[in-house]
């Protein structure tokens, strides 16, 4: 494993659990008791920009829900060449569920593109605590549908022109995204080279100016 | 909408509930009452092959468990080429998620490849019978973790080479999938041209064969 024992950082701070809870309570009503229970199911992470949490090979042993930061999941083609698949932003969830769920080694990588704090949650303790409240079956089967519906949407996506997909990118993603990200992994995520990007947003920007121009 | 309610034909036959509940047992346990209940929430729809159940542009007012046959959902890009995005046999369910939890009108049609009969939940039913029998939310939350699983996979695979492809989908696929299907779909399915999907079965038995020849 890549990510060992050594290099997990425990979070004593409570507070790292604000961000889940507000996440939580926005699906399901859960008890002060019930948060309490929660706590002992994570286990808070910090990771540093540029650090590991899952490379391929290895079986993908947490499910990391972001308090803070940023990261990515990606894939490298036999040319050494980067796909990226996802990126996670606070609130959001980052895994390989493949992994996670069957146990097998993961086909994905997944690092920190920003100085993060993680709350990790294995297999086991997800299983334990979805038996011990089994209200959260009901917030975990929302954030799944969701997460869902983006990598069908990502998926609908690969068959259109880099147009299109830099359109939809800019519709559906938070505003921060473009300020947060170089523009080679903004590149990588849609599936064109930056050479391609810078094209279509070029040409975006003309269309824009144009379109002022007329309306003036 | 494309599915009038005139085109609904109600089927009294209970055993039509025989799949779903297998179906269900594997996951949650429910009790005879909750079964009873659970029926109540479906409506038994009966579709012959090629009819629809979704059209692009309409909303996805249906999620549809597949207690016989096979159907298809994919879009059609400008050119009016198809893309199929998924295949849904006995036991899966199938909808346009997005659709139907938004009420945004579809990007995608389903159809049925097959007589097929069906067990359609609207969104107002699905919430109520969560509502009704939370254990539920246990199962819902498993079958979208393996579709999303499923979903994650083909979009990985969409920016693999023909063969890898072809080689993804002999492996994960059911068995069936092949006797049941005619070329062209399994094609568009994996977005590749019919003429290419060939080359790739020839160069893989050409290669089985050599690989006999060898080992003789």
């Amino acid at each position: 494993m890549y990510l060992t024992e050594a290099k997990i950082n425990f979070v004593s701070n409570h507070s790292m659990f604000e961000l889940l809870f507000q996440k939580f309570d926005e699906k399901v009503s859960l008890s002060e008791e019930e948060k309490e229970l929660c706590k002992s199911f994570f286990i808070p992470k910090k990771l540093r920009k540029k650090q590991w949490l899952l490379q391929e090979g290895d079986v993908c042993k947490y499910a990391a829900f972001v308090e803070k930061g940023l990261l990515r999941s990606y894939t490298i083609n036999e040319k050494g060449t980067e796909h990226i698949m996802q990126f996670a932003f606070e609130g959001w969830w980052i895994s390989d569920q493949f992994s996670f769920l069957t146990g097998e080694p993961s086909g994905y990588n997944i690092d920190a593109l920003e100085n993060c704090e993680l709350l990790l949650l294995t297999r086991q303790a997800q299983d334990e605590m979805l038996e011990r409240i089994p209200k959260l079956e009901r917030y975990f089967r929302i954030i799944i549908q969701n997460s869902l519906i983006a990598t069908q949407k990502r998926l609908a996506s690969s068959r259109q022109s880099a147009e299109e997909k830099y359109n939809e990118l800019i519709k559906s993603c938070p505003d921060t995204l473009p300020k947060r990200l170089p523009q080679h992994m903004l590149a990588s995520f849609l599936g064109l080279t930056p050479e391609t990007l810078s094209r279509v947003r070029k040409k975006m920007t003309l269309k824009k100016k144009q379109y002022v121009e007329d309306k003036a």
